[in-house]
């Protein structure tokens, strides 16, 4: 029975990726103390460590490995041990060049980077058996031993393959998908374009066409991809549950990242982690933000790591700015608030050599303990060790937003009415205001359970497969609100268009038919009146025939003047909103908060702008973290008659609470 | 012999592309009632029905598309037949995979969008005739067909191919054009840089090449991929025409398209088509006038079919603006006006499935007869059943625009003096003029015959073909006016420089000889003096040295200031005018309106601006369009003493009309 | 023993490429007469002449070479004989494919153009040695022959190759230099990322990788393909030496070209000869100027030809704007004024055919001895004749910039800080300002000798090799000047980190110790304050601790505000300047001139703004050159006292002289 995470790590874990196979043994001691001086009590090892754990095909050399986790376990460091599996070495493609993945155009990928293995080899898959088992026979038991790490960032460089190999898996997917050709005939719409297939043999990748591919087939490609990459996944999954059945397992998952569908994969592992590394040049904190929440809703709730960030900058984009003194103390308290229980960088040390040398890390090159960089790393892995109990808290959120990967993968396909859109765009529009508001939001998937909200938002839900539109009905007939905004319910699970006037699944919630859609051109906009208050959008309107709804705006240009542009329609006991353009960000603030009153749904405290202040609950007390992210300090009003603990400060407040710039307060009460 | 295509239609054809093999049954009845609705009489049937009406290498199957014949023929539709060939069916590439085209690289294009088939494939064009044979000899006697639709939009995505069954017919065709190998040699030029070729064998295509091509390779090569494609085109003419002798054959042309010369392909059609896909955020209406204008010259000034515009909106550009009510009936007046005796739509049913599927199409996906959509194509529909005599009318034409697509294919290779210039943008910049102005203008090939016209216009004329320059100075000697604009006359059909100083073959009819070329960058521009009054000019400065021609501008800047831009030459009884430079719009304005006064050609009414007259003639009468562009009503004066038909209001109107925005009148006289 | 260029070509050098084999021979002895004409007294032959010298493998023709030698020789034309092996013919592809340089999608490059063989051939080789031995067994003796002129542009299209053969070579360079796969493993540090190599043949190219490369290993192709290119060039090269051991020998270099390590391969060369096209538009005459201070530099002094320059334009821009009356000849005296002893254009007689017809040359397509251009050329060709004396003359610089193509290659690899810095554009920007002040300079290569020098500059010199930080501190520990700017000393000759904090190896030299780097964002700055006064810095800010220098000047803004920006630090008799951000152009010149002003070194003459002062010295007197770059006439005041002999004048001048817009005077005393 494999063990709960915070059984393992019952604290806030707190370190890195450790490569020590990069440095002299004579290093090594040296790593371990500083390591006890930062509190690090949990380091990443071997990831990329391949081909010096094999160095020939089936010579395996643990002896080092044997000394780090002794030297690591003797100074209090726990290990999140990998499966090595995320480099295949050299001497692997160069004897089964059918490991490789391959490029579009037929070209293999080649060793020298890293990642360029084709999930779709069987060698592949067989090789990764071969050193895993080694290695989870060999420390399974280590006192060491806290949790495995199952290869690294899955897909990230490589979520397509164009092998033969893969053709032929693809093949073999299909037919388990849809038994008869003359079902994917159907399914495909191959009638289209004369593109009818006879036989499984006939069917190639959707690449290397001379124009336009057939949306269902690039879909079922991005699903066949996501399958294969699970799947690898699985084969080291299921022998290390064979050989340690009680330690936990996970694999890194990323930010942004299109190719997986993590809520599929969070199912399949003990912990959900994943890597964050936003561009301090960017200015948009909710980006993270929502991915904190979004990996925390992953496994219904329950606590994430983050495995990666950076102390300082990157340094793979073209200008990698470095985080200010403090930014990156307060962006890992935002990580925490948000469900965080494990605060991981990459790295531990500032490589010497490789691509990554200048990638910032937790020892510069200097290896100066009184570098700025150290100092802030020791100063948070020090204060995180005060944040006892906080591992396993809950959130709090009544608000939930519906997000689906394979919506995302359908919506963004070519041949649309409007080719600039990006579904996480949408999707970032609507949690901002949340965000920004200190308003609890958890994501859902469209099949998923929203009976625990009051009011859930769904931008730009374009696919609709059979069925997900009752779970919508049902909410709202039980009284929750919803909010749907353009281009949703267009298409069914195949990427077909439900027929019956757009949004046909939706229709009779929203109340409403779309008879055309009339994107606008870059530079163009309208406007839009609601209670004689004009606001511009812009990007898209629908034009909408009311069926039972009722306007809540009217367009004021064009030749729709007059039609309307969003509306409301009650359905049941509760009601759903539709918004058929895109408005801006201070509409939909209006909007949103005017719902949010309506629904009593409002900020744990009530602060100046640019205040993060989000709660979790544990057992027995709330912790309720304020964080500053103004260049001046600003004073908050706690909650009157309660008297709080200040963590950090270890003393009590109440009242009100003064927090410096870029500073935070851990409140318990 | 075959039938005259007002003979097959006397009557405005109207209607769509119509893919019933993409729906059940049941809507088959349906869709033939919707059409007698709107009025549809010609529909476009089995374009991309290959893999459905050959699902097995010989093995068909036509069940389905008699049942289709009959219902579209019982409602009183006719029926455009294609031949089925456009896209490939997946068996035939999976058996025969030297079919498919060849990406530069050497990677095969695939079985999943359409056209993935190389031109040049003698399998695939056994596979073709096998094919167009079998429909020809089932339908040749149908009473539905009207005419042959052969394969489509020909070369549309793939123009270019570089199999190895491609190279080899390179090499054939060279052969069969210059005979020897010292001829080739001779004429590519190839002594330059170490080209020579010791056999026909060692020629490759223009392709992976360190750095630039040979420009004589280069435009041999697109020479044989027209001639290639052409050929495949005549495959299927022979087989239709052989089975099927009085049925008329076409292909549908494209937009703005240069891989194929159209003047050629004309002469073996018995009808021009094309299809018009103009961006309604483009603001450049002169842009699809012009090609309506070519597409009918193409025939020496036959009516031409519009076998393809949209309703509402494509989905292959990035934002899909759609058009405003009533934009598309006064469109296709336009059309109709400039020679279009068809107006046809892609597509009859908008797809559920497939690439194209937010097309816009006569029946909307919510299929609702009332929808705007179909509203408006119902009225146009009905509308030109009124038109009764206008099949077959002829334009008015005096004005001539000499149009060429070796030019285009030359002047646009790399390696010149100025490498942005578009042939196209310049041949627009004077079409315009005319277009703004109502004066009707045709278009002639170099080697044309010019007699009709009185000015004639060769827009960056940067080939000309041994004797072709005979023809300019025959038709000026006997009275013609010319315009010449820069970088004319400086390469023969070998793109090789006429030597004996610029532009060598024009020099005595032009009276001049341009010493040297000074383009201008980006942002430089120079001052013209023309009678004491300055203009800007860019682009391009010719260093012009006078021999017999005056100027008519010179220079007011930089080192060439004081040397002229434009030229006037008297040559026989005529007059030829070199423009040396790019001038503005208003001083192009100008320029033409004073040679149009002098030459007395006029505008058949004088009107407002953005209101578009045209006059087609019938046998016995003069059909006068007035189209209205604007967003506000005009009134037209009429000719004094005229009493003109008013054909869409079927009353009698003199001396002024008005006609509201986005209207048409159509006045008969 | 090979003669000196001075004994061979004992005045300056004026002609061009000829091409005769274009021609008819017809025209051999009108260009002959022209060139006599036109004062031309050397022509490079038969740069592109292998397909007609060996049409067929192993049947050589000469005839026609013999006739055009003869022809130029009793023209009394010299020939600089080209090896002709710039561009294969394409029998020897077609032969043996294997001479194919090969793509990174593993294409091969294809006959069509020029330049397309694998540098690392056998079968190339071979076939140019064959061709070599016999153009010098022929021509050896001929009176015409003044040197031999080795391929062309080496690199130009192609400088890497991805052929199987390359991979081999590419081994087999590695072997050779590393001796062991573990000492290679050490050196390209590959326990990053699991790529250690079991063996040589595991070794694949730096390409086809899903993410970054291994700089170390990208680094080692670089060198490997200068090295495979070079090794190319020996085999010519020992060929002519062997054959005819007194001719000099050279290729001709480029112009900002990065694949070919040009110092090193100077010292094989018996005259440094190089192509220069700088776009008219530019407006930064300081690049060329650098590039002819360069090109000397790279045999110490030795003056150098300036083999390739157009008259007019070239045609390979997007925009190819012409060269005004004058400037080619202002430009040309600039050359001499900087070491060029050798004044030559590509090419005689503009092509008739082929890529490059619309690129100028000396004679013009209009054959015209009248045209502006043959007219410049004349002029030019027979002003030079009175320059007696000057061939051999040297430069004066007691200021050196250190210049490393290696430094070059690692710098400009990915995965840094600050990817968008480009290490020409930080040269150039501390060349301008001896330019602009018009101070002599040369280059240095970082093991250089620096003890004719006052004031050696290196900017951003990351590669330091072990031990070469010696060479800079002797140099100021013995009195002399250094400035050195950001992101220097990081990285040594692997392009490994130098441990220790940055720039360990110049620490002490510099007396400091950078702890971060702070790149910069594109629209970010801060601003510098240097005794009260404030400046704008963009780009970069080191992080700098002070261990013994002292601040110059100082950040005011950011988290970092009060920290040192520049520095400058006492050591031994010298002192070194450390510049640790990007500053304005005034700053630098301020800063500059101080320090040249310190160190009492100034311009040959005081001078108006974009007047350009160089001198040469010759045995027994100094060549002073005037030349006014502006479109006024400048009047510059002489030294006092002295009597000058103006060159081109023929008179004497005191006291001061007038120099005409875009003319030149050239003064001996």
């Amino acid at each position: 029975m494999v063990k709960r995470i915070d059984e393992v790590m019952p604290v806030i874990a707190f370190g890195g990726d450790y490569n020590p196979e990069q440095w002299d043994e004579s290093v090594w001691l040296e790593d371990a103390k500083l390591m006890e001086e930062a509190g690090v009590n949990l380091v990443s090892v071997a990831i990329f460590s391949w081909s010096v754990l094999e160095p020939e095909e089936g010579k395996f050399d643990f002896s080092w490995l044997d000394r780090v986790l002794e030297i690591l376990h003797e100074h209090g460091v726990g290990v999140s041990l990998a499966t090595a599996t995320a480099s295949p070495p050299a001497w692997l493609s160069k004897e089964y060049p059918e490991v490789l993945a391959v490029q579009e155009n037929g070209v293999a990928f080649q060793v020298g980077s890293r990642q360029h293995y084709s999930p779709n080899s069987k060698r592949f898959r067989y090789a990764v058996k071969q050193l895993v088992t080694e290695i989870a026979k060999r420390y399974k038991d280590h006192p060491a031993l806290k949790m495995w790490h199952i290869n690294n960032e899955y897909g990230c460089h490589l979520a397509e393959c164009y092998s033969n190999e893969s053709l032929q898996a693809f093949r073999d997917w299909l037919k388990k998908r849809y038994e008869t050709i003359d079902n994917l005939n159907q399914k495909w719409g191959t009638n289209f374009w004369s593109q009818r297939y006879g036989n499984w043999d006939e069917i190639q990748f959707p690449v290397n066409l001379p124009t336009f591919y057939n949306p269902s087939q690039k879909l079922d490609y991005k699903r066949f991809m996501n399958d294969a990459i699970f799947d690898l996944y699985k084969v080291e999954k299921e022998v290390l549950r064979d050989i340690s059945p009680d330690v936990p397992v996970f694999t890194n998952f990323m930010y942004e990242f299109k190719p997986l569908n993590y809520f599929e994969w969070a199912k399949d592992m003990d912990l959900v982690t994943w890597d964050s590394y936003p561009d301090p040049r960017e200015g948009k904190p909710y980006r993270h933000a929502m991915h904190h929440d979004l990996m925390r809703s992953l496994k219904n709730g329950q606590p994430f790591y983050l495995m990666e960030q950076v102390t300082s900058h990157v340094n793979w984009r073209d200008i990698n700015v470095t985080k200010k003194p403090g930014e990156m103390r307060l962006w890992s308290y935002s990580t925490v608030a948000r469900g965080g229980d494990g605060i991981m960088y990459f790295q531990w040390r500032q490589g010497r050599a490789g691509a990554e040398k200048f990638h910032g890390a937790m020892v510069p090159h200097s290896n100066d303990p009184n570098s700025r960089v150290f100092q802030e790393v020791k100063q948070l892995g020090n204060e995180l060790k005060q944040l006892d109990g906080l591992a396993g808290a809950h959130g709090t959120a009544q608000v939930a937003i519906v997000f689906d990967w394979e919506n995302w993968w359908a919506v963004e396909h070519e041949g649309k009415p409007h080719n600039k859109l990006s579904y996480l765009d949408q999707v970032y529009q609507y949690y901002r205001v949340f965000y920004e508001n200190n308003i609890a939001v958890d994501f859902v998937e469209p099949n998923g359970n929203l009976s625990n909200y009051e009011l859930v938002v769904a931008p730009m839900l374009y696919m609709i497969r059979d069925g997900e539109e009752k779970i919508l009905e049902q909410f709202v007939a039980k009284g929750g609100t919803l909010v749907v905004s353009f281009f949703s319910g267009i298409a069914d699970a195949q990427d077909h268009i439900h027929l019956g006037g757009y949004p046909a699944p939706l229709r009779s919630l929203l109340g409403l038919t779309v008879e055309e859609f009339a994107p606008m051109a870059d530079n163009e906009a309208n406007t839009i009146v609601s209670n004689g208050e004009k606001s511009t959008v812009n990007t898209w309107a629908d034009i909408i025939k009311l069926e039972g709804a009722k306007a809540i705006a009217t367009y004021k240009e064009n030749w729709y003047q007059g039609s309307p542009a969003l509306t409301i329609h009650r359905y049941g006991q509760g009601k759903s909103i539709y918004i058929g353009t895109n408005p801006t960000d201070d509409y939909l603030d209006q909007l949103m908060n005017g719902l949010l009153q309506q629904l009593d749904i409002s900020a744990p405290l009530d602060a100046p702008k640019n205040v993060e202040i989000v709660e979790r609950v544990a057992n027995d007390k709330t912790y309720l973290f304020i964080l500053n992210h103004n260049t001046d300090a600003v004073t908050v009003s706690l909650e009157d008659g309660v008297i709080y603990h200040d963590c950090l400060q270890g003393k009590q407040v109440s009242q009100a609470i003064t927090v410096q710039n870029t500073d935070v307060a851990i409140l318990i009460y």
